[in-house]
């Protein structure tokens, strides 16, 4: 768990703190008096307060978190947009947040889920968030550079050590490391797969190739992985001579809609979320033509329970072109692709546990990364990080795997019992050793 | 394995039969001979050969199947309305097929699937299934009657002796009985429920009471199991008295859409099959009211890989007002229900070896069921159990378990572990007892 200690923007809680004051905004007016508390109760009265700079507060007698707005300017944001704006202020440190931040926006999420149901048709419109619609193929570089190329050291300094996975891991155990669960993951992800020795796999955005060197080397397989990220491609080559997989795993520079030649197993990791809806069928298209009659294909992605636009600041500022289907958004790829689903799994819970963990290990770095970028930056990527986890655990987000066959095939795993037949995540000791 | 000489009305192959003939209709015209060319064609060229009453065939010169089309208005019906017709006059016992049933029509679903897609606009209007949209409260006591009030007796026959199940089984093992793969369904389903003692459960759709009773045995929890069946609930109701769980299961004639009351577990295994796309809203209403904020689902049913309509002569004769859904149109129910999708699983191959086992019983009391009923009842049923296991085999249909909970809970499994710690199926010895 990550200590709260460890976390350098949240101070202690301070509800009615009504000597917070700032010289640079004055006094409040009444009128911004009454616009706070509107704000609060249109969000649902959350359990918390809202503070201006003249300490004037609005909500519960007593909370656990508050939110402190330190001008005026930044009140106004707020009501106009409040969805990237706390975003944005919070990252310019022109909000402040007392308590758990994670904590704090689960009990957000929860409470503005049903608030909205009661908002008023012009305030629906003018809060919504965008929905954008995908990439086309310039746009998916540029986003791609934008969040993969900021710097490999950047990653690793608080992803796993194991596999440098930056998608959810696997808690087989609910104790189980951070390290033991991602690569629990990519055995869990294999045996879905039922890989055989020989057998070919095409990996589509395959990050820092972690998954493509696990199967090669525990699976005996070749794998084509693809990606656009020449940061993340040049660190999986070099993994890939130093662990001597190089003439196994093929790492190529390219977008997945240039995907060629034949599979046995077609896979694809937290790259659906880049994808966007209108590409799906390209995407669809990409696997009919690659995939064998009798193989496996699995797609591992974030999911919402029903379909909405990304939220607008982590579209804006982390993933831009970002989309998060729905369920039902996502079956249609399969059902416009001629595949068979075979095996749905909900991870939900297990990426909250998987942000814990990066929560964690990025707070106890953040001094570094705000030297080699800025306050604002680390900032960002803190809010992103806890925002995320409590998206996960407030249920706003999923986490599927699917697994998939073309639809004619009758060589489909009988039952689902070889996935559980032994341990996936490796004891911790064999870990020490590697 | 069903016998070849269990099954009365294929006899071998006849293959270029040109010695068949029937006074009835005289001789074939060349118009006629070239109609039934072009028949085989747009079917895309099965590997069958297609007869006239006057031994005229059309199809390759070696086959493993044909089809004796034994008069003229034979032969027009079946080019006028294939679908509907085939069933039509196989029952009427106007058209013969020679050959293992089901294996011929694995191969002409899989020929018609790539054909279809040549066939002119006409031609598919022609020829489509007409798409029933589901059933109001009065058609589905109808639709239900007509199906499953057929008599106890006529289902005790062929199905399971363990739960009289009408449903997917599961071979937990590929070779264990069809009693033992009823047994282990209901246990599988009662696991992905996480039942606990003393837990209440509402059951839509149950049956003959199988798995109602099972739980109550087995999970010590409550149930309140809803049927408009009444030849089914009286049966389920003296099973229950004679098995002591009178106290534990109520039966209940009414409506899946007057279920009241409050659950832990709501469960529904192949009844969706019988609601229909346009009452999706009202059964995700029912489950929204009923379960528990930390309460698990589960829907069994039969779905599609895309959407279609349910076969037209399969829906006048034996399913009136059937639908079934495709996936994307059943996870719809769930995005609607503000519902989350935790595990979907697929058992399209279960269904295909539980018909088998179904056709195998019940060609052996053929004769039991002419006497019953008649020659024409007969027929259709066993062109039913063959067709379906048919189109389970050749990918028409699949079989979704889908687990969900509402979208809000976190009282959600932490894995599918638990599914497969120990066999879902009892052992042999286990069931003689019994």
């Amino acid at each position: 768990m990550p200590q709260q200690d460890a976390q350098p923007f949240p101070s202690p809680p301070r509800p009615h703190a009504r000597d917070v004051g700032s010289a640079a905004s004055g006094s409040a007016t009444r009128l911004e008096h009454s616009l706070l508390k509107a704000l609060h109760r249109l969000a649902g009265d959350p359990p918390l307060n809202l503070l201006l700079w003249d300490g004037f507060a609005a909500g519960p007698a007593k909370a656990r978190f508050a939110i402190e707005i330190l001008d005026r300017a930044a009140l106004f944001q707020l009501l106009r947009s409040p969805t990237i704006s706390f975003g944005e202020l919070f990252s310019a440190g022109r909000l402040r947040v007392h308590g758990d931040l994670s904590d704090m926006l689960v009990e957000i999420y929860r409470h503005l889920e049903r608030a909205r149901r009661s908002w008023p048709a012009w305030l629906r419109r003018l809060w919504r968030d965008r929905a954008r619609r995908g990439a086309n193929l310039a746009d998916a570089r540029h986003n791609i550079h934008r969040h993969y190329d900021l710097g490999n050291d950047f990653y690793r300094q608080w992803l796993d050590r194991a596999a440098m996975q930056y998608t959810c891991a696997y808690f087989e155990s609910p104790d189980i490391s951070l390290e033991q669960a991602q690569l629990a993951k990519l055995e869990h992800v294999c045996r879905k797969l039922r890989l055989q020795p020989g057998q070919q796999v095409i990996e589509a955005g395959c990050g820092w190739g972690g998954l493509a060197r696990y199967m090669a080397q525990h699976h005996g397989v070749r794998v084509r992985a693809f990606n656009i990220s020449r940061e993340q491609l040049a660190w999986a080559r070099e993994q890939a001579v130093r662990e001597g997989l190089a003439d196994r795993v093929e790492f190529i520079e390219d977008d997945y809609r240039n995907i060629t030649g034949e599979c046995d197993a077609f896979v694809s990791i937290g790259m659906l979320e880049h994808v966007g809806p209108d590409n799906y069928p390209a995407l669809a298209g990409v696997i009919g033509r690659t995939l064998k009659a009798d193989g496996i294909g699995l797609i591992h992605t974030i999911g919402r329970n029903r379909p909405g636009p990304v939220n607008a600041w982590i579209e804006k500022r982390i993933f831009p072109g970002g989309y998060v289907p729905s369920i039902g958004e996502l079956m249609g790829l399969f059902e416009d692709g001629g595949l068979s689903v075979l095996d749905v799994e909900n991870l939900r819970l297990h990426y909250a546990q998987t942000l814990e963990h990066w929560q964690q290990r990025y707070l106890a770095v953040l001094d570094r990364v705000r030297a080699d970028y800025d306050d604002d930056f680390a900032r960002a990527w803190a809010l992103y990080l806890a925002g995320s986890r409590a998206a996960f655990i407030a249920g706003n987000m999923q986490l599927f795997q699917v697994v998939f066959a073309p639809a004619g095939s009758n060589q489909v795993p009988h039952s689902r019992l070889h996935l559980y037949r032994s341990p996936a995540a490796p004891p911790d000791t064999a870990l020490a050793r590697s």
